[in-house]
């Protein structure tokens, strides 16, 4: 194995309370850890040198939120759309359709390629979710493919199929359907949301997964007020996504929990959605992510950058608090910001993902919003951007 | 010379009237000029082949409004009006000092870079101005610089040095500035605002460098309602930009005018500001141009591409009208549009800047806001990306 010092460092973002942000900073990675980070003049010698020039450094994106087990297209809704046309071409069921009719190497080439295409804007480690199978032979197709993002999450209840019975379908999801999938993922998710969901038919689900040692996210809050955060919290959800519409009590009961608040501007702006109020919820004490919600219909972006950048000028949080949303924040909303291997951290033991930006400091992801920031990347301890 | 046919073109905006918008396209070039544009399958033949394997083609970007003769930074300045500080260091004096402080050599190198970073991104024909100088000297330094640029604006008028008084100072601008500038500049600009220049000081700068065979443009209704609309279409300016703040009046006047508005979402964004009612200029029949108005103060972006996003995603304006806006609009705000060499439109005889998007088509610039798409480009025919 190699080890690599990357020096020169301007700014070292390393999300360790102890570590804290760094100028003038070097970090050595080995294999695929980091193995050292500190100030430049005490870095320990390494096989290889990368001089970062005075560049900032952080960890690379985790996007915890993403729907890239897909086939087919639907620029022409989103075109649609923001001509101001009702027009709604079918939605998510356009996807469900093309995906069904995808050969399972169409699938991974496009999962990869999305992967691939997030990882050379910086993007190391993302989840990314099934539900345009909705069959249980069809989810757990989509289960298998998705096993090259680092986190598989299973959202059979993605929609209620067109024609079916929601407690008909929602029973197959937490029965048969959860069965087959099951050994295959480490997260369920569901779509709680007026005209997906109810909140009896998700604790159901998710209850089932919790039953069989998954993890639990949820689609909560996106198209109006509604239960999916307080269901979160009730069932110790590790995050709870969207959060566009909350009450008071909302704001609450997360930051009384240990469930983070993932917060997907991208989504809310080409859906024509007001913007989360993050202030709200930081304020409260409630943990936050930034995710991208990459998805052929509602959210097509695979750009952190674009999504941190929304944060800071429409969000009102800070740079600091948008970059630790968008790495540190997803970590935890995956449950991987600690112990060995660890990601969104830059500290002896993290994996070594790193970010290194063209810009002396993380705030030029604002300043320069749309202008193309990522200079180099490692994933694992490899070159990848 | 040598001639390239770019082929397997899979969308290409022309911004022509009659040639409009082709599927299974080609475009010809032959030295710095389009010769040829059509359905593919009618393409003459070429000494080189680009196939663009089903991407959509469009003019490069137009970007006719920056301020990119400068030195320094206010990356600090602008982290704390993020953080909602209202701590100001400064605003453009900080970048006067800086820029008076540089060698020609940092101020050319630095527009360089600029330039080739924005074209790296498809901006291939690009406007920038003085501002950074007013004193003679400077003023015309900058200038002389600037001239690596398509478009050199003078904007002496950019504000009231401190501690000079503010009719003093415009008459020295429209006066002795002048006369050193006007050799060396196309246009003339005045920030015609409250806490910069009022409408009479704006007319008397304005009518001077009118006089003086200069083509006019306004910084107006940037930061509140006022006169700097009405003072364009008044003169004939090609442009006024900003338009934040329209009254119904300042529409009407637009839209019975040649004048452009030319909207900077960008720095609406930046400065927290409303972003400009696009829908209400188009409906009236105004011509819209999108800029970027990079400058290290208000709007540090050079993304067109981004501008598009917003401009589309949270201003309502169409795919097609924003596209066109950044391109088409930019060059007609520059007068650019029409004739031998026009830019902003691929039709025999314009100038051959064609910005090849990774997409099938113009829409995903907002429907895949902030991922990096462009692919190649060209600007007066050679490859620049
Ligand atoms: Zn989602
Ligand atoms: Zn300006």
């Amino acid at each position: 194995m190699t080890s690599t010092v990357i020096t020169g460092i301007g700014e070292l973002t390393t999300n360790d309370d102890e570590l804290g942000t760094l100028t003038d900073a070097a970090l050595v990675i080995d294999g695929d850890r980091v193995v050292w980070a500190g100030p430049a003049a005490d870095a320990p010698e390494a096989d290889e040198r990368f001089d970062a020039a005075g560049r900032a450094v952080l960890p690379g994106w985790v996007d915890s939120h993403t729907h890239l087990v897909f086939a087919g297209d639907r620029t022409a809704e989103f075109a649609a759309r923001m001509a101001g046309q009702s027009y709604q071409a079918g939605g998510i069921a356009v996807t469900v359709e093309a995906t069904r009719a995808a050969t399972d190497e169409e699938l991974a080439a496009n999962l990869r390629k999305h992967i691939a295409e997030a990882a050379a804007q910086g993007t190391t480690c993302m989840e990314t979710k099934t539900g345009y199978g909705l069959t249980v032979a069809e989810e757990l197709r989509a289960a298998k493919i998705a096993a090259e993002a680092d986190e598989v999450t299973f959202l059979g209840a993605h929609l209620v199929p067109p024609g079916e019975d929601a407690d008909t379908y929602a029973d197959l999801v937490r029965g048969e359907m959860l069965d087959a999938v099951a050994p295959h993922v480490g997260w369920c998710d569901v779509f709680c949301e007026q005209g997906a969901f109810d909140a009896d038919q998700s604790r159901r689900i998710l209850v089932a997964a919790k039953e069989r040692g998954l993890g639990l996210r949820v689609h909560g809050n996106q198209l109006g007020p509604g239960p999916g955060v307080q269901l979160a919290v009730e069932l110790g959800a590790a995050s709870v996504d969207h959060c566009t519409y909350l009450a008071e009590s909302d704001v609450d009961a997360l930051a009384g929990s240990d469930t983070v608040a993932t917060l997907l501007p991208a989504c809310d702006l080409s859906t024509r959605q007001p913007l989360p109020d993050a202030r709200a919820l930081i304020e409260a004490g409630a943990a936050v992510a930034l995710a991208s919600n990459c998805n052929p219909g509602s959210s097509y972006t695979s750009s952190m950058a674009f999504c941190v950048a929304t944060a800071v000028l429409q969000m009102r949080m800070t740079i600091e608090e948008a970059v630790r949303a968008a790495t540190w924040g997803g970590a935890r909303a995956l449950r991987r910001e600690t112990g060995d291997g660890a990601v969104g951290v830059l500290r002896p033991g993290a994996r070594a993902d790193v970010h290194v930006l063209d810009a002396p400091s993380t705030t030029w992801l604002a300043y320069r919003p749309g202008v193309p920031l990522t200079h180099a990347v490692w994933r694992k301890g490899a070159r990848v951007g």
